[in-house]
């Protein structure tokens, strides 16, 4: 059994999709972001950096994980699912893990804090994030021109974790026009069940998506 | 033989410290930044998002690499080393990686941007990014209050990652007053002719910190 502590973000979102992916038994904890409930010691004391998501495995002496992207690959080894086993193909998943992991998530993310959230609307900085953004998404729709997944043919725990992102990208205001392997792609997960479930574990809070923007306004002017 | 495609920057300098202390043949190919030689098609052959470092390994089939945190994690397991066997302390080491791959480099990257070289200095965004990663480093400095280094009593691949980033603190204006034991982590890695090579690989630029700020100024403006 693991322990899921997450809440309704593209990163928590990362790791209900993958474990309902690999059909691994989970129980969620729904963290209280506005609550601040990831910065209390008893979650501290599960992820040091007050984050979700994160996880405790109960069958391996309760082990936890913290960082997504950790987490993502812990998983994959636990289950081998979705890593594959030879070296090459193995390295290639990560390195759109790791693509993800520094790249489309910082700058879609920083893209929502200036475009949605900070207290003052600055177009140079809300473009910068923007624009970088559009940028990683042209580097996916290369690439997936070429194949059906970004590591190759395989889906992976690499597709698991952009996905939430690039899902949103109306939400960051991230053109997405002209990209249309990264659209079949997006669309084609969108069908998938696991994504289906993943998107809504924990339920998506009962705020409209303006409502919630502007709690966190609030919080970030403090 | 490993070719490094890098350039002077604390991603780059990962890499070139990571293959010192592996004991790894290397080949450096120094990619002028400033002439977008990291844009041109031979490079984004080698990395599609047109970002250095990336290797291509000539011992694997000519096997390209690109994403730092996945040529680290490579490099440590075609050499068996900075990257514990056990699955849990393995595990403990990509969560810090991923904690300096999500959180430690976009911040301070971010925090570079604004306070160096962004056309206008707009305070809130600079002090996002600084206080962001000064909470960063608490993380860290509680973290290596208990552990000799990040992930625990190894040096590890997680420590090689972030240690570039950290030394930089002043150039990003991050406050390191206080933070004992990130001070004696980072003074300790310092003394490590790995990480001393590393930094001058490739050699620094001819240009003052001051000089090359100026240029990519230049740049962000066009």
């Amino acid at each position: 059994m693991i322990d899921l502590y997450t809440a309704a973000t593209p990163n928590g979102h990362k790791i209900s999709i993958a474990l309902e992916e690999m059909g691994l038994e989970y129980q969620v904890h729904h963290l209280d972001l506005m609550e601040a409930d990831q910065k209390k010691p008893e979650f501290l004391a599960i992820n040091p950096n007050g984050r979700i998501p994160a996880i405790i495995d109960r069958d391996n002496d309760d082990f936890a994980v913290f960082e997504s992207g950790a987490i993502l690959l812990y998983l994959a080894e636990k289950s081998g699912k979705l890593l594959p086993a030879t070296p090459k193909k193995r390295s290639q998943v990560i390195q759109w893990l790791m693509f993800q992991m520094g790249g489309v998530g910082p700058m879609m993310g920083q893209a929502n804090v200036f475009y949605r959230y900070f207290p003052e609307k600055i177009p140079a900085v809300i473009a910068r994030y923007q624009n970088e953004s559009r940028r990683l998404f042209e580097v996916m729709d290369k690439q997936l021109a070429d194949n059906r997944y970004l590591a190759g043919d395989e889906y992976s725990i690499a597709d698991i974790s952009t996905w939430p992102w690039v899902r949103i990208y109306e939400w960051s205001g991230v053109d997405m026009s002209g990209l249309e392997h990264l659209q079949r792609w997006m669309n084609e997960l969108a069908e998938r069940k696991a994504c289906q479930i993943g998107i809504i574990t924990p339920p998506p809070s009962e705020l409209s998506d303006e409502e919630r923007a502007k709690q966190i306004r609030k919080m970030l002017t403090k």
